[in-house]
């Protein structure tokens, strides 16, 4: 569990001239000996010069948690300054009201005022009242304090040093969480200035360079440094460009600007990064984060701890390849060029795909062996998602016919004409069809979406990212290598990423200035998760799929049994696989109700029943928990209803909106309920299985989606696209056109070419 | 700021007969004296029995805030128990600890475990740390406490209640906050059970009870009781048809099943309902909400008293009209027969309510007179928002002439067929147009939006839940009753619901059960606060309108003055109108520069110079702060770029993808610059302002979207139109199209039926 071999608790020796820092955040987990530095904009509220108590005891419980996990955790506090000058304030004001009492006529209530307060005055005020607060706090986690005061001068002193440190690790060695803070009382005098927000008192150097310090003296793995700026940026937060950074590697300094005004003088930014970079010179991890952000304070400790993209992280190993964010404007870069190429050579690129998938076989498959027998080894994938990342010849063939036919239907895509109107004489507007952006692929085990989704990128025109399950990285890299052979036949290479398995999906899903469309394909809870997840993205897909199949009065037996039998047994793990099954009343104890049964019964189908029909039944089976349960096995749930309006609005209460079916001889009925049922899909006489972009002739799907709104229902190539309106005037205004104008509308449809729909 | 007459402050009495509570949540802003119940779940941690500190700081700070605006705050809390059970059981610990170490070698280390502890001893031993704490947090903001012990049997003694009663109004006079809590010490012994989270403790009463009996006794507005569930449901929480109640009336008490197993025992949800009826019927307002709620926590109690909808407010007095919930409810029962009426049913409706608009104008108008009345009296309302407010018989007019075009418009909406294709034989598909579902129009001042969206909603067979602002509020009710008189002629009146002015558009936006899709029309504020308050329910609409002309070297003099003119001049606080005007480097101190200066001059546009502009100028005006600002007012940023594809660039960084121009003659660069750019309007040598759906010659339009999925540009009917999937069969299997079966796909495409788009 420690990260460096042979860590000797209690040496002491000067800074290690050149550690080892961790290089990217998904290693930050390991670390085992945490500094949590509290600047006092975290410590303090942002009103007043009080303590931000629930950000205080939100710390406090996440610091609990880490050290709870084993690791050695320390803070680096600001705030006594805070505490103090709220006691001694209110001494003051009781000692004056006492004198103006004294003085009573002269009305001076009013003017009463607080002096400037002289920080180390305030800062020995609070401490105790500091540390009992955190002793308070962390007793409710079992958890023991010690209290630390030091002064940047005790680092100088070989001695003290010495002493410092082999205090510090006992106290580590007793599961002892120190509170280290600047021993303001013995420093030298400060100057005034109205630094903290609060404007009577006078400031305190911040303990940046005390907590980096510390942190290398400590051979600390970690530093998080909190304040009230969410990290660092390249240009001075606020101005057009400023982009916060991700990422920071010491050579990249320069990079920077510095705002001419920072808002908090000492403690600045400037002197922030300079602490931050001594420390990783000093072999220790830092990551300057905004501690005061309500919605985030709850979990940014923990979330640092875990990898996630919160603030900047410092680190020394320069990763070999462009981060997200560079690969996202790469990406975008590339699809713009793509979807002005023309359509014969997106068709081009793809069919070169197709062949490469051939051409190439044995590299991939070989690829492919080696996930595979990673994934064996590692015996985390069960059967079927083995089954779900293997590659074969026959599934790379029909993969390179599926990627030809969307090929031929590339060419009537980007650029169609919807609409032309002639909006007046020489004004003439057309909409037409353009591509939507970037859009994030998350897929999981089966590396066989990536040439597919790719297909359909390319056919459409959008740049893509593609970020894969860890269990398919070698057959994925092997796949995107091909995929960017391809593209690079036209010059649009980059217009397909692959993101690196060490992102996290739900930092991506942030990502919401760079990526316009989210298509999960994978579990319905990946699905879920990703919903959840996105910040102002949207998301094409589903999240469930409770599909009905309804038997009418006057269905047909042998329509029935087939129906209901494909439906639930084909594939019972797909979406469109039936969940619950309506059967009319009037069926009951009929043989077209017995041959269902002894049907589900033969196919070993596990039953359960609704309320209703278990009223019906001597004997019941498993009464269901809900009616909403999508099973994604062999179970079904088995219902009765009154009538075919009866099962529409059971279907609307309970469904999903995915697909729902009719069986029926009766069409009036059945058009009654295609007709009424508000549904992606609605079905009469046929499987719920046909919901499928291939079986409904779509060439492909990127998924199907029950959103209301764009894409519904298995979505192809179309839902890949938006429109955009061109306007093609003379010089026209709207002034000419009121009432002194000297125009007027005509629009008048123009005809518009008819377009190629498969 | 007393809400009933004369509060004798100082009176003993018994509960008032019938006191008279809040009748609406909206109400609740003016309580004055306000009692915050913290259930034991609250106030102690989910997984032990600890503290929750974070949560109790956020109460602390939320009750001071409450406070300070001049509120009589005071506590009912529980958590000594938890308190002294963590206290309590680490004395134990150590006391057994040292025993087994007198016994060393028995190795019972392992079984070392924890008696049962007594509740009340777990209280006497809590009491004092809990108050520390809570004086230790309220100081944090000059908040002083007291500490109150009573028993339920307390309040049966006259002579105690009257004391009791006393010293609270003497506390809460000297601006105290008192802190109450049972005296558990002295009541009788609890039974065992296993109520709370943590085990080995024997619960005690909850303290339901004793807070309706105080907030009575104290003639108190508002008792916000908090614990770990939500509110009040319809039925067992979890099970699939219990539904949140929002606002709980005496009389619907029948209406609820409780479940037979309340995780809670004693305080469980039975109790506390009684508890809250109990203080209703005394004349105290009741709010029940979850205080452990990690998200809304931080602002559950100011939440309440802001009249916002959390929880299950309990009210005496039944508003006469439905809930929100129930309108919604109605309106999409109605709008599924609106949407399967015939097309010129539906068209009929919308003719009808043109005819209202002309024979009703006298209504509308003495209506709409009261409305300026009340606004120009308020003076709350600037000069342009009252000429919005204002309609007019010319206003009316024109109403009725565009809503005669949506119906005619309407006859090609929904159940058009968009593609039809042959699977196999006999199978066949078709893609559908069918309605959204429900619409959420949320519209400011202009009330003449009622009828227009009504319109749109009618011809596309949406449901509508219309928002108008409280400043149109009798205009608009007139004209909804109007609309829904048309809608009767087909018996779907309840399709178009008015949702009253007293509900938050903020709870609104989260009904996201409800409600398929918001449409906002107002400020950029407004859409702003909408996306933000948006919980999973798309909102179609743009924030931002940052239009760009570009004026290239190759411009024609007059059409680019012309076009500048209309662009900026024509309506500045339109979306559409120009915010930046780009100019060719080489048209610096050319005849077309110096024309278009000198219009903006006289036009009394206000010039700001984007950087490289600046650099050009001797004495430049002054220099943007941003160049992505959005002036909305005769302002406007003119910036210099160096060719068309510099033009391109600029936009792409800092425009907001809603309009932008070209002012050429040379054709090439203009097609370039069209296919190029990545914005929902792209016009050559045409004013920005035809961005916008009449103009357009969609008839009318909702709104101008920046989505970049679903509906861009101006959105008229179409926007407003899903689709669904219809698959015809004879009994079709997918199994019978795999390799053994008997079936091919043909994916054949059949003829679509021309859409007549005007």
């Amino acid at each position: 569990f420690f990260r460096r071999g042979s860590s000797q608790a209690n040496a002491i020796s000067l800074p290690r001239p050149h550690g080892k820092s961790f290089a990217h955040r998904s290693e930050l987990k390991q670390a085992k000996r945490i500094v949590v530095k509290l600047g006092s904009a975290v410590v303090t509220r942002g009103d007043e010069c009080g303590l931000a108590l629930g950000r205080l005891a939100s710390i406090v419980e996440q610091v609990a948690m880490l050290q709870n996990q084993g690791r050695e955790m320390m803070i680096v506090t600001s705030g006594a300054v805070a505490f103090g000058k709220q006691r001694l304030r209110h001494e003051i004001l009781l000692s004056q009201s006492v004198r103006q009492a004294l003085h009573s006529g002269q009305n001076q209530l009013k003017d009463m005022s607080v002096p400037v307060l002289e920080a180390r005055a305030c800062a020995a005020a609070g401490q105790s009242g500091l540390m009992a607060l955190y002793e308070a706090m962390f007793t409710q986690y079992s958890t023991c304090t010690a209290q630390i005061l030091v002064t940047n001068l005790d680092f100088h002193d070989e001695q003290k040093r010495r002493n410092l440190n082999s205090t510090l690790h006992e106290l580590l060695r007793m599961n002892i969480v120190p509170i280290i803070n600047t021993n303001d009382a013995v420093v030298p005098p400060p100057v005034p200035s109205s630094d903290l927000q609060g404007v009577n008192v006078i400031s305190i150097k911040d303990n940046d360079s005390l907590a980096a310090r510390l942190a290398v003296e400590m051979k600390v793995d970690l530093l998080i440094a909190l304040s009230d700026v969410e990290g660092l940026y390249d240009s001075p937060p606020g101005t057009d460009d400023a982009k916060l950074i991700d990422t920071f590697y010491p050579g990249d300094q320069q990079s920077i600007t510095y705002g001419t005004k920072s808002r908090v003088g000492i403690g600045g930014m400037e002197a922030k990064v300079k602490a931050a970079l001594w420390a990783l010179q000093g072999g220790t991890s830092v990551v300057i984060a905004n501690g005061t952000h309500p919605k985030v304070t709850g979990h940014v400790i923990t979330d640092i701890v875990e990898g996630k993209k919160v603030g900047t992280f410092f680190s020394e190993v320069k990763p070999a390849g462009p981060t997200v964010e560079q690969q996202a404007e790469m990406a975008r870069q590339g699809g713009r060029v793509l979807a002005s190429l023309l359509p014969e050579e997106r068709g081009e690129i793809i069919c070169r795909l197709a062949d490469l998938l051939t051409e190439k076989r044995e590299e991939i498959l070989s690829a492919n062996r080696r996930d595979m027998e990673l994934a064996t080894a590692s015996g985390r994938l069960s059967q079927p998602l083995l089954n779900r990342l293997s590659l074969s010849t026959s599934k790379l063939n029909s993969l390179a016919i599926g990627l030809r036919q969307i090929a031929v239907s590339s060419r009537d895509s980007v650029g169609q004409v919807l609409r032309r109107t002639r909006v007046a004489n020489n004004l003439e507007l057309e909409q037409i069809t353009v591509p939507i952006g970037v859009l994030l692929v998350i897929f999981e085990s089966r590396p066989d979406c990536l040439p597919q989704v790719s297909a359909l990128a390319i056919a459409s025109g959008n740049a893509l990212l593609l970020k894969g399950g860890k269990e398919a990285a070698n057959t994925n890299k092997i796949l995107h290598q091909l995929t960017q052979e391809a593209l690079s036949m036209h010059g649009v290479k980059d217009a397909i990423q692959l993101v690196s398995t060490r992102e996290e999906v739900e930092d991506l899903c942030r990502l919401d200035k760079l990526i316009d469309l989210i298509i999960p394909r994978g579990s319905s809870q990946l699905v879920r998760d990703i919903q959840r997840a996105a910040k102002g993205i949207p998301v094409l897909g589903h999240s469930e799929g409770v599909c009905h199949v309804y038997i009418d009065s006057e269905a047909s037996i042998d329509k029935a049994v087939d129906i209901v039998k494909d439906s639930k047994c084909d594939y019972p793990a797909a979406c469109n696989a039936m969940e619950t099954l309506l059967i009319h009343r009037d069926l009951l104890r009929t043989p077209i109700f017995d041959q269902i049964i002894d049907m589900l019964r033969t196919e070993e189908v596990k039953i359960h029943a609704g309320p209703r029909f278990a009223s019906y039944l001597t004997f019941s089976p498993n009464e269901v928990k809900s009616l909403r349960t999508e099973y994604g096995d062999l179970e079904c749930c088995i219902e009765v209803v009154d009538s075919m309006q009866d099962a529409v609005d059971h279907i609307h209460k309970y469904g999903s909106s995915h697909t729902d079916v009719i069986v029926t001889e009766n069409e009036e009925t059945a058009e009654q309920f295609l007709q009424q049922l508000d549904s992606a899909c609605v079905f009469w006489n046929a499987s719920s299985r046909f919901a499928d972009g291939y079986r409904f002739g779509l060439g492909a799907e990127v998924g199907i989606s029950t959103a209301r709104i764009h894409a519904r229902g298995p979505v192809g190539l179309e839902g890949l696209l938006t429109t955009k309106w061109v306007l093609r005037g003379e010089g026209h205004t709207v002034a000419d056109f009121s009432e002194q104008g000297s125009m007027k509308y005509l629009h008048e449809n123009l005809p518009v070419p008819q377009r190629n729909l498969s």
